[in-house]
């Protein structure tokens, strides 16, 4: 089959197809999205080396559970073994020997077929689109951070970073408090958000500071500093942006102020779909291009320009 | 009177004895301790000048509470406005236009006199002596741990640093959970934790990873990165070390772990003057050296000193 393999470059080539292990469905990939973290890993990020892709819609062409045959399912990406330390306490996600789908040591789904576990498929409902569904992926990763905190409708919320993970998290929040800002640095992706009835503000903009909460997803280094000037004293910042280099920080504003910072990744599937299924986070407007997959080293460049959204792929 | 006092220099110096505003007492400190935050503050930290010190025990001189004249008493060192909106917020310990003890805008404890809001003071029970109540301070920042997380006796907890404050949050959580071990530089300084029955160990000893919480109180800048290495996915790093300048992080590590990183600085008096009178928190096998005022520049010296552990200073 044809993939997009990482390995010092990345190149579009033959590999032999996936066999799929015990418990695991083999996938016949009908669209794949590129991330910022397939941009990170590109650069260097976790040194993998292997086939990228991690948000994906697909068939399951082969699998025991007989009721997932021939379905049409989205994946969760970590892959666990139920038995260390961290499984057993019941946070499957920091599995000690998980791999990770197009990350950590598994062939991941810019391909024409990838392997998971049935237990991490969801089946995809037939009233979204390939192309929405797609985004079920980092739309959990988004809900992620309604797990972690309790977001009332009082709270004020400041949502750093108007890239695609930044305005899944602001449409996702959006549902739980109206006082609530997205700060970035494009007009035109601030709009998508307006276009919503969302507040937005360009980094420029003067802003009030003082949030209870502000979610630092702008995937750069200057992000987490000004996260900490936004937010209140005891009040609570999400990190979301993963880096390659280390990050120069005031450690002492944190201390004095007892700011509450909490890192989070992946999410649940289930609140992703019923959004992405009720349109209470509308992704459509966020595609910015389709590439085939014997374009996909393209379309990888062509998702680090700052001027274009979500780039997928059809396989 | 005689103070000493910051200004580029630090200096034991006449200055004119402080006068009261109204809800203020006019308190004669018996004796008081040399904290790091005063290094930190000689070094540049918070470019603060005027008079050191914010751990003291004394007696209340003039004051309009009739109860509290002539009274020994300590003092919470932040003085709030009651009507900033974290005051309003009930976090009055992050009031907008506070005053802190020797720290920011207000004179502090290295003198023969300081003045303190009447609602700051806590009467100093008779059990306790001068050299152990003057702890009061720091030990309820030690319990300010206690008031941000729940810590059962089943938590793993790692405290890193054998100084002071390291020293009195291991003793405050030992009795919270005995899965805990202190991890210091100092074999001197550790074995007065053994001596109390508390685990320690050497920074060079092999230490098992994943503890539920890890505490940072190294007050250097290596500390927060091997808090990150300790602690287990979706663990809890305490942060009580302030240092002036900024320090290299790795944040992909929080984000991918999904670390909750909290900050912690003051804390309640209650506890701690309960702890330090039950002798649940022993404090004087910490006492290294006791200098007069009139050598509290060379008692500021000696404090920074490894080999030393609490300096107090004699009025």
């Amino acid at each position: 089959m044809r993939a997009l393999v990482l390995d010092g470059g990345v190149e579009v080539r033959d590999v032999p197809m996936p066999v799929r292990a015990p418990g695991e469905a083999l996938i016949r990939v009908l669209t794949a999205g590129i991330c910022n973290t397939d941009i990170e890993l590109k650069r260097g990020y976790m040194n993998y080396t292997g086939i990228l892709g991690h948000e994906f819609v697909g068939i399951v062409e082969a699998c025991e559970n007989q009721v997932l045959r021939g379905k049409r399912v989205v994946g969760e990406i970590n892959c666990v073994c139920h038995q260390c330390a961290y499984c057993r306490l019941e946070i499957p996600r920091h599995c000690l020997s998980r791999t990770v789908l197009g990350i950590q040591g598994r062939s991941g789904a810019f391909a024409e077929y990838l392997t998971l576990p049935e237990e991490n498929l969801h089946l995809a409902p037939n009233s979204i689109r390939d192309d929405v569904v797609v985004f079920a992926e980092p739309t959990a990763a988004a809900f992620r951070i309604t797990e972690q905190i309790p977001i009332t409708q009082n709270e004020r919320v400041i949502v750093l970073g108007d890239g695609k993970l930044g305005q899944l998290i602001a449409q996702v929040l959006w549902n739980y408090t109206k006082n609530l800002i997205c700060i970035g640095r494009h007009l035109w992706k601030l709009e998508l958000l307006s276009r919503l009835g969302i507040p937005t503000a360009l980094e420029a903009d003067p802003v009030e500071r003082g949030a209870d909460i502000v979610v630092e997803s702008t995937g750069s280094h200057s992000g987490f500093s000004r996260a900490l000037e936004l937010v209140r004293p005891e009040g609570v910042v999400i990190l979301k942006t993963t880096v390659a280099h280390p990050t120069a920080i005031e450690l002492s504003n944190p201390v004095v102020n007892e700011i509450r910072i909490i890192g989070s990744r992946c999410g649940p599937f289930r609140p992703a779909l019923e959004a992405l299924s009720l349109g209470t986070v509308e992704v459509r407007p966020m595609i910015t291009e389709i590439y085939p997959l014997s374009d996909a080293v393209q379309a990888l460049v062509r998702a680090e320009d700052p001027g274009v959204m979500k780039v997928l792929l059809h396989m």
